[in-house]
This record gives C-alpha cells, structure tokens and sequence, in this order.
C-alpha cells in the first residue's frame, strides 16, 4: 500500500516507519521536524520505498500538493505536540498542533477521496478516573490541553466516517517510551542524572501510577489493529500489562544504572508532577486482546528495556 | 451581576437576556447578526441595564477591546452555528463558529481574570445511541459537525476549569422550539405550507422520534442550573418531559392549524431527515430533576404553543 505517516520524523513516527516498510509498503513521511529528528529517520535514505517531505501540516496549501502528487491509500496521523507537561503554557499550542493538523489532514484526504485513517489519541482524552477504562466509558473530562485537544481531533474523525464514508482506527496510547524519545519521565530523570549522580529531583510524591508501552510492541499493535479491526469507526486502548508507580520506575532505572545505593531521591511532593498531569489510571486491554493483540512486556519490563538503550545514548 | 450573553441576538440568546434582565442583572450582547436578528432585541432599545455590541466572536482583538471596557462577572456563551442541518455542507462552518468562538471566549476570560462561563451544549455530542441519555454515558460518537464541534468545545472549557480555576456550567439541550426560531421543523414545514398547503413534504419516514423544549422553559431551565449547581465542572441534560415522533408533530401542527382534512402528507422516506441527523434518542432528566428543576410541558404541549405562536407569524 501506499501509506503516509505525519510526523514520521518523532519518537512514535518513525519506528511506526520502520515497520511498515519492513511490511513492504511504500511509505512518505511529512514531518516540520518541530519535534521530529532527522537523526530517526536518517537510516531510510537511500530506500526506493521511502520518501520525506519537510513542512508543516498546518500549511494546507502544501499538504494539498502533496496529495495531488501522490495517491496515498491510507494516512498515519501522528502530527502532535506529544509533551503534554509544555501544553498549559500555550493554550494554542495543542490546539494547532493535535486538532487542526487532524482537521487538515481529514479535509485534505475528502477532497483527494483517500478514505482510511489511523489517529494516534490517548487515554488523556478520560481525564481523571478511578475506574479501569474501558474504551465505552464516559464521561469524558480531560484535563489537560493535550487530551483535550486529542478529543476534538475523535470527534471530527467521527464526523468523517459518518459523513463522507471514511474509515478509521483510533488508538488510544499510555505512556510510551523506547529509543528516540524526546521527552517523558525516564528522559527528563536520566537528563537530570547526567548532571548531578548524586542527588534525583522526582516531580510529585512517587505514588502516581500508570501503565508504560514499549515503543515498538505499540508499533506493532497499531499495525495490527489496523490490520484487523473492521468497523468504519474503530476505537481500541493501547497498552502493558500492568502499571507501575513513578516510586518504583524510579528504583528499576536506578538498579538498572547501579546507582541504586549513591543517588538520593529527592520527591518534590503533592500527587501530581504537573498541572494536567492525571496521577493514576489504568487500561482495560479486553478489546484489543479479543481482536488478538497482545502486549509481551510489563510496564516495569518496558522501563528497564528503555534505561539499558538510553544509558548508551546518556553516557550513563 | 455584568453578565455577557454571546449569541444574544438570536432564537434563544434572546429570549436569555429577556430572563437576566427581568432578575435585574446588567446584561451586555454580543452577535455579529449573522443567524442573530435585530428584531429580537430591538424591543430591550432604552434599557439601561442592556447594551448591544454588533461584532463577530472570531475577532479576538474586539472581543479583547470589550472585555477591557467592561467587567464581567459571568459570560453565557451561545454564539453557534445553530443550524445543524447546514454543518455538514461546509466542514469548517462549526469549527468556526461553534469551537473557535468558544476558544476565543475561554482564552479573553483567562486574560481578563473573568471566571465563570455557562455553555449552551447539545445531546449531538453522544452520536447515535439506543440507551437513554444520561450526563455520564460514553461512548462519545458524533455523527454531526455540530455535535462535533460543540463535543470539542466541552473539552476545553474542561480544560479551563482544571488548569486555570475557572468554573463552569455546560447544559446539552435537545431540540428548542418557540417564538424568534429560524430554523428547525416546524419552522421548515410552516414555511412549505405558506407557499402550498394542499400538500406537506417531510423529511424521512416521520418515524424518528425526540425531545422538543420550549424556549422559554430553556431558559429558565439554563439560568437555574447557573444559580444552583456548584461544582466547579457542572453538566447537564435539559428536556422536556417526553419525546414525539415527527409523524404525531406533523399530525398536531396540522390540527392547530386546522388542516388536517385538506393538506396531503408526503414523507421523502429513509430513517433520518438529513446526514447527521440523529433519527432518535431520549434524554435521562434525573440529574436536573435532583437539581430541583422540572420541564412543564411535554414535547407534544412545546410544539403545539410553537404552532399557534408561528401561526402569526406566518399568516396561517
């Protein structure tokens, strides 16, 4: 197939990119490289079945081009400002980058007649809940601009599905983390450590509790829910086996790094890291595993597998 | 209390600011006269407690301009493109005017320190559904740009109200019928009959079935959850007591106007008026009810007062 991925160049893109290539499928990539690196995707030059092109989504005069150019089958839209710590500071900031990127690219593939699209959303969409969530439940009350923002760009997919006989795959991450990260906890702490071994600034008491993805299980589940899930509207979570709390993420990365007895841990206190931030949830994976889908690492698996590649890249 | 009514030229903003006054609020109006009619508020001319801004709310900069001039206590932000069966002809009219105005609106009230906001929502944010609405329900599906953008507009004003202290009140009306509409299906049907009442178009097979609220009972119902609701996020649904198809709204607007012997039904067919129309559903009123608030008049009650009002109106 002839696919294209927005925001190919990040953290989630490109080894979305990867994969589908490893597939067989022709892949562009469009990528501002805002967020995104050349550094991710560097390794595809030279690979006849790979193109990138650099600008921004939110120019439509540009994206309109670009499908005139090519007839794409399918579009991955991964555009987002993914740090959901920066989105209170800006309240445009998610608004432009995660719903009116989404915005275009369904506006742009209607009048291209391209009718297949795999969103990149989030459990942020729930806001703060105590009960397990389950891909049905509401209401839905987020609380940071990031799920706010994701919100909007589900229901504007919604409407194309209904309207103009689009189809869709929604899914719905956790915490993601693996190799080419540009944020989240396990790279802000490891920063902070490259700096100072022996004292580690956590935000929050330590009691937050979530589930963590390895970035190339979710790659995979996005293939394969797209691969399989046959409904025009079609909605799964995303997610580990289990959760785990920011306490012990902490402890795994430093026995990882074998500095469990010189660092001190230092918590910085309340039950949140950030305005925004949601302290604990957790996934019901019912949906996605009757579809077939499986995840094989645990969140605290997943966090290990991430210090021991981030630890070359650190120097640590 | 300086209140902001937004959209207060038009079918229900009107007849809003009609309410606030009469509880001796100060009230100020803002509305481009784009769905708004002047002739709904001409009769407020010479009150010193109402003034009337003509500009559009997707201008940030005059919307900045009067909240400089003036303090407000509490904005009612009504400002929509009402016409739900024009929103999917153009798939930026709703962002515009339904999401971007509330952006707007929500982002003037954070620079001006203005904190509480009551939100004209809609039961199309829930899609198409079996179940009996009730405030907490998910999934959130829309099927119409409307629904859409007023189910991103909920999100952010969530948004406001956890990241920046602000608070709330978001009430999902059914459909509202009464004096002062300009669209919907009464209006629709007594405009054909004006041009020929020996025979009656309707849209679908008369078979979808809803609630209908009248306005001033909207009203009231909008300006009791503002006084009596105290969260910091309140939701509600408002209805009237019962649903009616459109079989029995046709068969009773034809008897108040004394037509049922001469004017021919026609039904065009299919189960739903137009793409997005949502054929039924049913609201649950047991939050509001609890709230201490009742609707008086069933959906049958609402049509024939509407009938007898548009009669006038319409030369009937």
């Amino acid at each position: 197939m002839n696919i294209l991925v927005t925001g190919g160049a990040g953290f989630i893109g490109s080894h979305l990119i990867d994969l589908l290539l490893e597939k067989g499928h022709r892949v562009s990539c469009v990528d501002n490289l805002y967020l995104g690196r050349m550094e991710n995707i560097n390794h595809l030059s030279g690979n006849n079945n790979f193109a990138f092109h650099k600008f921004d989504v939110l120019d439509f005069k540009r994206l309109d081009k670009l499908f005139s150019e090519t007839k794409f089958d399918v579009v991955f839209h991964l555009v987002a400002n993914s740090d959901i710590k920066q989105s209170s500071k800006d309240t445009k900031l998610d608004l432009n980058l995660n719903f009116m990127t989404t915005y275009n690219v369904l506006e742009v593939m209607r009048l291209h007649n391209v009718k297949q699209i795999v969103f990149a959303s989030t459990s942020a969409i729930f806001g703060e809940t105590d009960q397990t969530i389950t891909e049905d439940m509401g209401p839905l009350i987020p609380i940071s601009f990031y799920g706010a923002s994701k919100l909007a760009a589900e229901a504007y997919i919604s409407v194309f599905v209904h309207n103009f006989g689009f189809k869709a795959w929604l899914i719905r991450f956790p915490n993601v983390i693996g190799p080419r990260a540009t944020h989240g906890i396990l790279f802000d702490l490891m920063h902070k450590l490259k700096k100072d071994q022996s004292a580690l600034e956590v935000l929050g008491d330590g009691t937050q509790e979530k589930p963590y993805l390895y970035v190339t299980e979710l790659v995979a589940g996005i293939v394969f829910v797209w691969e399989n899930a046959d409904e025009d509207y079609n909605y799964y979570n995303l997610g580990s086996i289990s959760t785990i709390t920011v306490a012990r993420i902490v402890e795994a990365m430093l026995e990882e790094l074998e500095l469990s007895k010189t660092t001190k841990i230092n918590y910085t206190g309340g039950d949140r890291g950030w305005v925004g931030d949601v302290p604990r949830f957790e996934y019901s994976l019912g949906k996605v595993n009757a579809l077939g889908w499986n995840a094989e690492l645990n969140s605290e698996e997943a966090i290990r597998l991430t210090v021991r590649h981030l630890q070359k890249e650190f120097g640590l």
